[in-house]
């Protein structure tokens, strides 16, 4: 049984992760952060990250407080920094402030930081308690903790299929299996994923936007593998308005006997960069750490087939999204084929299952 | 708006429907009934078919009657019957009984009965309502409406996959992809079907029993379809118990070649049936009107992915429940293949759809 100091604390590191998911979309490399002040078991001050580059967490919740913040506990989810970054040390302000107590989600995974914070604060004579709602803390920074300890983006996989696993017929169309009301999840995955990606067969076939405009958000960018370089540069990705957020991944090979695609590439605003490749297929472990040095923290895999099964295949998929329509297509393209499991003793099992309907579709969420 | 009377009639024929399914499993190949008797707006008597051969719905509400039945009315889930079977007509003891008024879900699709069990009642003063709960009263009997007007039993395919479509790996291991609690709800459907039917790549593989162990229930029919007559005697369902519920279906010519084998399965008391056959594979549609013939209403399919894509080609299924496991497999045997949908335009969309969780399964039932 939690004591009813475990539960008022449990219940102000709620109301932080609430805030911080405010910034979800927008914060990005950051994480997500929220703030709350108390004061005699009142809520003084409230804050959270609202956009990258703009001021932390905590630095707003000191500032909307309706009085003086001295002699009051500070919740937030994620240890206060106590670097340099775009903005000066959180820990110094809760010093200066005289906050007598601060209670911590978790730690934070950058190094920079990672119980130093703690350490300062604690040497300041401030009360320190860590680990409050300490996986829901991790949960909701899932993407941050994988980019800053392994330095490649938290990838998931977005796969719209029949009942019977097709995400395509055998012609590769694929518009619509599944319904308007799924389609709305995935433009808000979008809008909270830094980037989505997709094969050559994918963007040539079904010409995607890739673009948020069912939900509010904002555009992820969008990354295309075209080791040969040899897509038309009138699909939607080349040729809309968001031509900054596209980026190309092409091969060594292709970089040199392309030039003048790519110039053409460059002068529409889109970046292309290359990574290692072997018989044609570019290497993803490495088109991931590439984009984990652009500050590319999260990737949502959107297609195709084979995508989908070597990101299982290299383990380089974190999470996977499966909207399942109630359709059936036989023949087709398989959303997952052979990811180098011959036995059904190494049958893959999903972890942290949830369930979802939307419409007629089903959605199945899980880890890998 | 539903009027006062109309909601009162949908109240007692719910009841009725209730009723009826407590003989789920055990009227076949008569229709499930339901019947409550009300006067003064009080039930005065309920009844069910319970078992087939047994008394009708009618004969056991009036029988159970608290007291005198004259001037009440009779809801009754399916048109009572005119013809002498197992017993003798409703229709003529509802007249003796001097019910004033009947209240029918539906009429018996039976030529034998179809209106004319309406048309005596009415003769004989009495006042009678047809369709109150008219869908629900069909579907509550869908077997035996399809089995009596179509002269083939219902089909419903049951499907155990992983979330990419696999029921098995590569080398046909299927064990154990969905869990415990589904494996109870298919124990239950087999209860409530009148057989199961296999394939004998499924029947080598798997070596099922086909029984109901996991739930209270009667045992279905288990129909092999064995073309070539090569599975060996030590099966499970060639040697347990319940030999006396298993059928096997093969070609003619295997009939004529392996006279020694089937007078050995005759001697295990199991029956042994042809069906035409093309290239080693029985006609489906003629194995169904075979089992029609012998009383069964319901087939359960359960398997393998062969099987399931050929119901589904010939368009002989009516239903399936797929249990979708949240695993993957990458390579393996499809749960349904080639069922000759070449484009997108031609996807099958299932009807009616449902979704249920079983641990971390999820159970998608639709209509074909």
């Amino acid at each position: 049984m939690p004591s009813q100091i475990e539960k008022r604390d449990e219940f102000y590191l709620a109301r932080c992760i609430q805030l911080a998911l405010k910034g979800k979309g927008y914060v990005s490399p950051n994480p997500m952060v929220g703030c709350v002040i108390v004061k005699d078991n009142k809520i003084i001050g409230e804050g959270y990250h609202a956009k990258y580059g703009e001021e932390h967490a905590e630095v707003n919740a000191i500032k909307n407080a309706t009085e003086s913040v001295e002699g009051a506990t500070l919740y937030v989810n994620l240890e206060p920094c106590v670097h340099y970054g775009k903005t000066p040390p959180c820990v110094d302000l809760i010093i200066e402030s005289k906050i007598k107590k601060v209670v911590i989600g978790t730690l934070d995974p950058n190094p920079l930081v990672n119980g130093k914070g703690v350490e300062k604060l604690k040497k300041a004579g401030i009360e320190v308690k860590v680990g409050v709602f300490e996986e829901e803390s991790k949960k909701l920074n899932e993407a941050f903790f994988k980019y800053i300890t392994q330095k490649i983006p938290f990838v998931a996989l977005k796969i719209a299929q029949t009942i019977d696993g097709k995400i395509a017929d055998i012609e590769g169309n694929s518009k619509w299996i599944t319904c308007e009301q799924s389609l709305h999840f995935v433009h808000q995955l979008r809008s909270e994923y830094d980037a989505v990606l997709i094969g050559s067969r994918t963007a040539r076939l079904d010409n995607p936007n890739l673009t948020v405009r069912l939900v509010e958000g904002r555009n992820p960018y969008r990354v295309i593998l075209d080791s040969a370089l040899s897509l038309p540069l009138e699909l939607n990705v080349f040729s809309d308005k968001f031509t900054d957020k596209t980026i190309v991944f092409t091969s060594v090979n292709s970089l040199k006997a392309k030039k003048e695609k790519i110039e053409k590439l460059n002068s529409l605003g889109i970046e292309v960069l290359t990574a290692k490749s072997m018989r044609r297929k570019l290497d993803l472990k490495d088109v991931l750490e590439k984009l984990a040095q652009k500050g590319i923290t999260s990737v949502l895999v959107e297609g195709g087939g084979k995508i989908f099964t070597e990101f299982i295949k290299q383990k380089l998929a974190d999470k996977v999204f499966v909207f399942i329509a109630p359709k059936i297509l036989g023949k087709g393209i398989q959303s997952i084929s052979d990811v180098g499991i011959k036995s059904i003793r190494d049958i893959i099992t999903l972890k942290e299952i949830s369930v979802q309907s939307f419409g007629d579709d089903v959605l199945i969420t899980g880890y890998l």
